[in-house]
């Protein structure tokens, strides 16, 4: 599957050099990233963005690795037919006008996938946005060139999508938040022959990838899918869209997938150590917070800082409503907080600074309770409300350091304002602590971070016994 | 309790001339939109933002009915005695130190509430931060003048909040994000008398307020509560802190409340049409979106439309795990969908609009499709997926005013990126269409409101049989 994402020589068949359509921007992503050998197709143009462009498939003069396919569906089989030719490994068909196009488009792709499979060429799509890697920079896609440039950071996190439209205007508000670094992105689309199994398994091996993403309508070999999860301790968070009868049959006329019965995947799911979520978001959120977080003892219970008692009731009703339960702060622990505490008031879990900072003010406060609390051993997880706009983000530094080295999860609730917010919660995440908007949202996280180690530290020692 | 919001006359017992305290904030706030008279109370000035100061409350000239309260907590009986030498009818306290700070606070509360009683003064607070009304912009806070000027919008929403911190800085969160006008927005801390029921009473009858949300850790008189709830249409939302025993423990601490058994509680909000939430930001997408909702036939099923196929399966999906069913489209609506899809897509519900799109252009077909369903009478909701990017907010005028005529509640779930989607997002609820970011916390909204109808024309039968 390398050559899909590393290939050594692209030919892109219906490059464009008008702005508005797309076959442009795949060879404009293209040259802005890959640094090997481009050959746009097109017998309308001589050269293209400085690139000389061949009237068709036959006329590239050395052989190549990967074709990317942007013109009409018919035309997909003579061109299979020429790439055999140069020893293509692999297609990208970002065309639409296949299976999900009625009966007729599903001939015509079960015919290209025969061809293909005749000549051993693997067929990624059709109807998908190919795929784009944070790291390389190889994009291969036709998403509008100055969208992504600045937005894509790269890291940690691959993502497998099925749906175009949903992911590519989702992908960028995601993106657009900012505190999720992205590895692969890979829309499949159709998935006529490269499916999710597949590219689990090469992201499974992949050394930039530490966290897997997916929203799939559909799961082709599902007894592969699962071995493949149960293998790995990468966390693999998924979104399976027609998990209702009604999503079901919605999703056999979108991507004509066969949905499946989601009580019995998602059984299948938790016996492999999937996590599973139920809206983009969710799945953004989960992603983002689980490519910051390396661990968890799972040792003992939660510890809730917060400003507010408010903040801190609401965060344990959650927390009960998860069955996570709450730590019992050590003797040492409260001792320590007793120094920075009015003396009316008894420091307990949920922790209310409030009275303390008004006392001994943000910084002080903020530092010794965090210190104490994360190196406290019945504490293996703590959830942190901060208001931005009262303290540095500096201040948090050390807990980040302190979540890596005593494998305690972190999770910061972060409120505040205007650009001091964003820039307070981007600090944050770009220290490696991941920041939740909703509360609600920030303890199911943390749900899924303890059960994840938990399912992965069972399942390995199932193994060895 | 309408001196509180509206009095005759407003003593500032602690008013400062530094912009750092809180006795600025107060006065400079009183000042801003009230237009009545308004003493000033500090024995170290001689004026402040242009008032005359007063040593004392006897100094004060005249009678007056409103006093706040904002000095330390040891000086609050003296204050009742002099207020009611001037007929005060109400302190709101906005100083801590009483029942929150430990048994001697408890104590000096206990003795203030008696010796108000006698005088038949009530009082507001302690350790709140008071009231701001959105629409006379009367504001009795010491919530920093420059940060509620610009955000606070006049609207029909009522809220009644417990925790100030938690409170104060989500409001102004919620505020930042927009779409949520205020009516009244009454902080009432440890409640020692005006109580949540109190206020209830008061915004049931007030023509200004539409929808009522709770942030509270405690109702003090469930009975009379409950009755209230009961006795309305107003749909009333509340976010109940302290639901599970751990959280129950920490709100004794916080608001010295006693939380009560949350099953027992959540069975009579059922009963009396109460719609219970569990974030702050599900309080608030709640309200925003009901104070935008006016009105639910409950005849039939929900349209979804989307311009992504994954889309409407998630929605669908999500739809069945809140029991609403699917509307079935009319034969006339699939007729007039038809006209606009390509030959090989039959429409169904939900209802990817992308291929008709990409045949006939968005503004075309959204206008077509929006337009048939809400007039389908088999369609009582519709839950419209939009791409700010791509098309003009003006479109969904149309949508605003059938929404209305036809008493069908419309969800967006909109995206896009950039200062682009904010507006496009702004414009659509200035229009009275409810926006929600997460597809999820959409449907649960829509099930809230067809859920409120049902059972508040229901609970009408009940009294009239």
């Amino acid at each position: 599957m390398d050559f899909f994402f590393n290939p050594d020589g692209i030919a892109i068949i219906g490059a464009s050099d008008n702005p508005l359509r797309g076959g442009y921007h795949i060879l404009n992503n293209t040259l802005g990233g890959y640094g090997g050998r481009v050959y746009p197709v097109n017998p309308k143009y001589d050269s293209i963005l400085g690139c000389t462009c061949y009237p068709d498939i036959q006329s590239i003069p050395d052989t190549f690795d990967l074709a990317i396919f942007y013109i009409p569906a018919k035309f997909l089989p003579s061109a299979i037919e020429e790439c055999a030719e140069k020893k293509v490994k692999g297609i990208i068909i970002e065309s639409a006008g296949f299976a999900e196009a009625g009966e007729d488009g599903k001939r015509l792709q079960d015919y290209c996938l025969n061809l293909a499979r005749k000549y051993k060429i693997r067929l990624w799509g059709p109807n998908c946005m190919g795929l784009l890697d944070g790291q390389s920079r190889h994009v291969f896609s036709f998403m509008f060139s100055d969208e992504w440039k600045t937005l894509m950071l790269p890291g940690n996190v691959s993502l497998i999508v099925q749906s175009g439209m949903l992911s590519a205007t989702f992908f960028m508000m995601i993106l657009e938040r900012g505190g999720l670094g992205i590895s692969k992105m890979c829309s499949i689309g159709n998935k006529c022959d490269v499916d999710e199994a597949d590219l689990l398994e090469y992201l499974i091996h992949d050394p930039a990838t530490d966290v897997i993403g997916f929203y799939v309508e559909s799961i082709a070999d599902a007894r592969r899918f699962m071995k493949l999860c149960r293998s790995t301790g990468k966390p693999i968070v998924i979104l399976k869209g027609g998990r209702s009868p009604s999503g079901a049959k919605a999703a056999m006329s979108h991507t004509a997938s066969l949905a499946g019965d989601y009580t019995i995947m998602s059984h299948a799911f938790r016996q492999v150590g999937i996590i599973p979520v139920f809206d983009m978001h969710e799945l953004m959120d989960f992603l983002r917070g689980f490519s910051k977080t390396h661990g968890s003892t799972n040792t003992g219970g939660t510890a809730v800082v917060s400003f507010s008692g408010g903040g801190g009731i609401v965060t344990a009703d959650f927390l009960h409503d998860y069955r996570l339960p709450l730590a019992q702060l050590s003797e040492k622990t409260l001792r320590s907080l007793k120094e920075v505490f009015p003396i009316w008031m008894e420091p307990s879990n949920p922790v209310d600074l409030w009275p303390a900072v008004e006392k001994n003010g943000m910084d002080l406060v903020y530092t010794r309770a965090i210190d104490s609390i994360m190196h406290d051993e019945n504490v293996d997880s703590i959830i942190i409300h901060i208001f931005s706009g009262r303290i540095a983000s500096d201040q948090f530094r050390p807990l980040s350091t302190m979540k890596e080295k005593l494998a305690k999860p972190v999770v910061a609730w972060v409120t505040g304002t205007g650009e001091r917010f964003h820039t307070f919660r981007k600090d944050l995440e770009a220290m490696g602590i991941p920041v939740f908007e909703e509360m609600g949202r920030g303890v199911s996280f943390l749900s899924a971070v303890k059960e994840h180690f938990r399912k992965k530290a069972a399942l390995k020692e199932d193994d060895q016994s």
